[in-house]
């Protein structure tokens, strides 16, 4: 199923078709067509079935998909059909938000731990958290074989922190400090950067 | 030079690239290659080469990229050699977070506004602004031409929200809800998601 030869801009896909069937279960629906996921997502349906066709044969011609089993398909590929723990490194404005993000539990993923260098910081309460020291992190990772991290602290220290959370076995780091991270070709890097965002859309507007 | 048949994912690298020029230029440099860049971000030279000759003639064979006439071609080509005005829709954690980010001003944009549908929060102080109420925004959009938008809103509120910043003149939306928004072919919008970029991530993890 994980087929190393998709490319990553199709996997990158999977999780806002997710996203929509999810929300199309809760609004009590059972099938959708790939028209309909195309209209709300402003992708084109030929680009959907596309995207679909690479992992299987999920609906018939003409009745469109089951919805319920589309999403579980879904889940199984990009492998949150189960919870991942994660850690978050940075307890400034951006930490504490995700701390306290519900938008995590149900989607397959765990905050076990929110940590901070700043001595002011540390012992601090985030939401059901603790703010722990970032000198126990790796401790923390190994001893609960902790794979994604999420990464809020100053640009100038975020090489520095991944490459420590690399060293203790993490393997998927989404990034919000504003700076391109250097990492083993076997680790994945998101970022999330609101102004990197916001330049590319500038550039449509006079 | 704003050719509307550049890809969209070219466009998205053209952030990146002024990203790394302009840490390059704090860090006192003057000239850099398509090779540093592309070691900097895990993308190839020969990728990088290819975006930028979509706008022109910006290195020499053999003496690589000025740092800062490129820097300051990609801020004219993005749009962002002036600065946008920005509004935040919604002051929980993240829209709260946005407001006292320190991260824009110096990357084309200004915050000059934050808004709240809830009374309770409405006249609270975030950072160096007073939270406004949603109903006074599309006056605010209106008198001061703003474009750009951040929406950081419940999911349930988002697309209502959207619609409205729309109407008043918003171009741009940069999205902290997590679902699709339906608008005009003439509207951009980009998406901050933090559990899609994680999706994405553990695709590739066992």
């Amino acid at each position: 199923m994980n087929d190393k030869n998709i490319p990553d801009i199709v996997i990158g896909r999977l999780p806002v078709y997710l996203r929509s069937l999810q929300r199309m279960e809760q609004e009590g629906r059972q099938v959708t067509s790939s028209q309909e996921l195309g209209e709300r997502l402003g992708i084109s349906a030929a680009q959907i079935r596309k995207d679909l066709s690479q992992f299987g044969e999920f609906g018939k011609q003409g009745t469109g998909y089951n919805i319920e089993y589309l999403s579980n398909q879904l889940l199984e590929i990009l492998h949150i059909d189960r919870t991942w723990d994660v850690v978050i490194v940075g307890a400034g404005d951006i930490g504490s938000a995700l701390a306290t993000y519900n938008g995590f539990s149900h989607r397959g993923f765990r905050v076990v731990g929110i940590f901070d260098n700043d001595p002011d910081k540390v012992g601090d309460k985030v939401g059901d958290y603790v703010v722990a020291n970032t000198s126990d992190i790796e401790e923390q990772i190994q001893a609960n074989n902790i794979q994604v991290a999420m990464l809020a602290v100053p640009a100038g220290n975020a090489q520095a922190v991944a490459s420590e959370l690399i060293d203790a076995g993490v393997r998927a780091i989404l990034n919000y400090a504003p700076v391109s991270l250097n990492v083993p070709p076997d680790v994945r890097v998101q970022y999330i950067d609101p102004a990197i965002h916001l330049q590319r859309m500038t550039y449509y507007l006079d």
